[in-house]
């Protein structure tokens, strides 16, 4: 009983102080990094039902924002926000971007937006620069997956701090996400709303436990990654030119399929 | 022939150094600014063959760069880049990033890459942050016109910088181009590669002169506006929050029609 209430006192700490990873984060100044996005949606890792017409598989617009951990973009079995569905839905970032505009308003929970070009394939790369702050050192985006029903890849709260200093690199395997707002079962399903809507859950190949889903394969343990994300931390000597770019393919659908 | 041979001499210069706009700017520290990308590609301003379906008007990624005079990302009656034509007619943005990392890295001509996610209307805004730099005050940007040929909107070397002091607010109406790549004369034209290429040229009501053109309104002495520019300077007190968003609306389609 006692340690019950203890259990929720923190708890009601928790949801009006900012305790959370970044509160530790003693770096100083501003980082740089560059964020490298790597679509490996290929009709060889994903061969059941891929899109190839109107639209052929791609990726949309790279959406993210660095913040603290009062502010949280979309959170796994969490409820996603209306800015969420509609980004994830249609590619909508308008009222995301709205969004997190009024979180840094409100509760001064975030640092900056960024975004990357879309992909206009299922292969390909996208990349941007975005800067952290050690009271905001937390990065969240997402990339739908285009077509799709509600379907999206993406980071919740990674922290680019450790301590006192900033991570120089790190890179991350990225698996679907069904932002839980339509019930299409495929890439190409027609819109179908779920009321209630449903939480964020990860899409894996035997959940949904149904033969139609577009990433039901029953003969494999685990997806292969649809996606890949590489966070490098841009060094004061590079700043200004073409850091950013550094050991790069020419072009960006030179990305080695990972199954072939 | 003293005068003609002034004027080569003053054209080998302008080809080996800085000689622009841009070698005036004495404006001192870096400036930030919050660019907002409207369409006005309302079915109502443009009814004829506007597209509806697989896929409906709308804008792709914005990707821009603040730059020198000794880069040029594209430019009315020359050619192209292949980076340009590539993302002029599909969207494809690793080719162009590629091209401005290169001018950044062999004549130190470019200061950074901005871009802001697609709009999936043809109404609708979206928006980014850009930095320029006294050495590198020019503006330009492409926002491919979906679906189309080869069609993009955009703007070519604005010069943010006046003297010494860097400008607060410019806003410009924008006209669609054509990348002289792809001789398709609608919307949803297929692909038919223009060979040889021709140069880049603005798609105006008369001209290409031929009523099957999607933008030929023989009745109409201009086009209207089919997007709009603002660039606004964020003011130092304004930095890290909610500064990029001040006066926008709540929605991105709440844009009203300049037509109707």
């Amino acid at each position: 009983k006692v340690l019950w209430t203890v259990l929720v006192t923190l708890l009601g700490y928790a949801s009006s102080f900012p305790v959370g990873d970044d509160s530790l984060c003693t770096a100083e100044e501003l980082a740089k990094y560059r964020i490298i996005f790597t679509g490996k949606w290929s009709q060889t890792a994903f061969p059941k039902q891929y899109p190839l017409y109107r639209p052929p598989a791609q990726w949309s617009s790279l959406l993210g924002v660095t913040h603290s951990s009062d502010y949280s973009m979309w959170k796994k079995n969490e409820y996603a926000s209306n800015g969420v569905r509609d980004f994830a839905e249609k590619g909508e970032a308008w009222g995301l971007m709205k969004e997190i505009e009024e979180a840094g308003e409100k509760i001064q929970s975030v640092h900056g937006i960024f975004s990357a070009p879309a992909i206009t394939s299922g292969t390909g790369q996208t990349s941007t620069e975005l800067e952290a702050h050690p009271r905001h050192p937390l990065v969240s985006f997402v990339v739908r997956i285009v077509p799709s029903p509600d379907w999206f890849v993406g980071i919740d709260s990674l922290n680019l701090c450790e301590g006192e200093r900033w991570m120089d690199e790190v890179s991350v395997d990225l698996y679907p996400y069904d932002a839980g707002t339509d019930s299409g079962f495929t890439f190409s399903s027609p819109n179908f709303a779920t009321i209630p809507q449903e939480t964020v859950k990860e899409i894996t190949c035997s959940s949904p436990s149904h033969p139609a889903n577009s990433f039901y394969y029953p003969k494999l343990k685990i997806l292969p990654p649809i996606a890949q994300v590489t966070i490098v931390k841009i060094k004061k000597s590079q700043l200004g030119l073409s850091a950013p770019f550094i050991n790069l393919p020419a072009k960006s659908n030179e990305v080695i399929d990972p199954v072939s």
